[in-house]
């Protein structure tokens, strides 16, 4: 089954990395790419191949063509999040299949959005599948044994690039199963490392990383300290993420294929069909 | 609610630990423990308290008055594996509660003599309930997320005192769940420590708990090395495994009190009501 995609978004860096791994994995990249109507530049580069960029202004006449040039093409979005709504209702005014990547936007809205609009669609805050599963994971442990760690302390530290400010959305997902586990813990007691030299030194970051990586470190205690549990996630770069949009277009396409009922999909249901990386 | 625990196994190591964390617990020791035929001596200490020792010899002509004595007593055995069969039968002809913390023996005829004895009993391998709980959840993402980690690779290295001959069970039954997520590793691969020096060096084993440790780290990388999961449990000493035999204790004496219908438990089912630490 060959699948089609459309990675909006480019010139952009995600998008990039995205479209790159589409080809790797041997995915058929659609020449076109939705974009911002700032970007002055009318195509781009993804390897050899040549990517015409449709502003907001331009893309409702070409639309048409591409969709009948390539059909069942799936959209893969890493826009911005001021287009989350607007390329939405693109993609389901034109019943265009889509993996929604970007962040922000009204959500609301587009859960309400795709809720009535009888399209296959993936829409995920994170689309690394890996941390998605060890965060369901966690929540298996906080739903089904609370208390398990009654007595126990917590210790979190994270690491990410220099120009982050705030804490780590996951880390603090985490730390609310760990809450439930039976372990207080305050958000602003998660440990933030921000200084390279700390990155490198401490959290083992590679140089190359320090400006891109999620380095996450969960360490539970008893309080005799004669139990010790730890639990790392560490990412460098996007890598994890594009595979885990491939994996998402990929699902998309074998579920159409299959005749599936259209509906808004999450990674969870890409976890569950043990898929295909 | 009083909970009286008999513990069975005295003046063995763990009978020992077990019995000092239910005095902590503020659990009531009835002064009595089976022991082993081949023990000389009639009594033992535990704390302040002198514990009669009851030789299979003698158990029955002293059982009855024990339980008049004592009622609503609950037996936790810490033998032998050569005593998990009559111990278990000598439990349930007198209708005597019990924690089964002694691994060995015929756990076939064990589990068919429970099932059919309409007594309350807790039959668990490990007793650490935190390492039960680890367990439980790497089964769960290898059961709903199959291949969440294909092509990744796994190490996995465990550290024990110098005496124990065989590679963890636990580290065993990890690997299967791994297994189940994409992740090929054979049981061969698992690196054993069993050198003081690497333990101390490398792993970083406390040197009191050299002789008494079981230490566990699991690493998931993907093969780019962009990501890197690791999970570790490391236990000294036996207190974990006695805590949670009392916490198993707690649970029957409760479960009893609240006129559950008899049955055999398990560790889980004791985490799952949110168990008391």
């Amino acid at each position: 089954m060959m699948c089609k995609v459309m990675v909006n978004g480019l010139p952009g860096k995600m998008g990039q990395i995205v479209a790159k791994t589409a080809l790797e994995r041997g995915l058929v990249l659609v020449p076109f790419s939705l974009t911002g109507e700032d970007v002055s530049a009318e195509t781009t580069q993804v390897g050899s191949q040549t990517i015409d960029l449709l502003k907001p202004s331009n893309r409702e006449a070409a639309i048409a063509k591409i969709l009948a040039d390539h059909p069942g093409v799936i959209a893969i979005d890493y826009t911005h999040p001021s287009a989350v709504n607007s390329n939405a209702e693109f993609y389901v005014r034109h019943r265009i299949p889509f993996v929604m990547g970007t962040t922000g936007g009204d959500r609301k809205a587009l859960m309400d959005l795709v809720s009535t609009a009888s399209l296959h669609c993936v829409i995920a805050p994170n689309m690394a599948k890996q941390i998605v599963a060890f965060q369901a994971m966690m929540e298996f442990l906080g739903t089904n044994f609370p208390g398990v760690f009654s007595g126990y302390k917590l210790s979190v530290v994270e690491s990410h690039q220099k120009t982050k400010a705030d804490t780590s959305g996951t880390a603090k997902a985490v730390v609310a199963t760990f809450r439930e586990m039976g372990l207080p813990f305050d958000d602003s007691q998660i440990e933030m490392v921000r200084e390279e030299k700390q990155q490198l030194e401490r959290m083992s970051v590679p140089a190359e990383a320090l400006d891109g990586h999620a380095f996450h470190t969960y360490a539970v205690d008893s309080a005799d300290g004669s139990v010790h549990f730890e639990f790392q996630h560490n990412v460098c770069g996007r890598r994890v993420y594009a595979e885990g949009t491939i994996d998402a277009a990929v699902y998309l396409a074998k579920t159409i294929f299959k005749g599936a009922e259209p509906r808004c999909h999450s990674m969870i249901d890409i976890l569950r069909t043990g898929a295909m990386n």
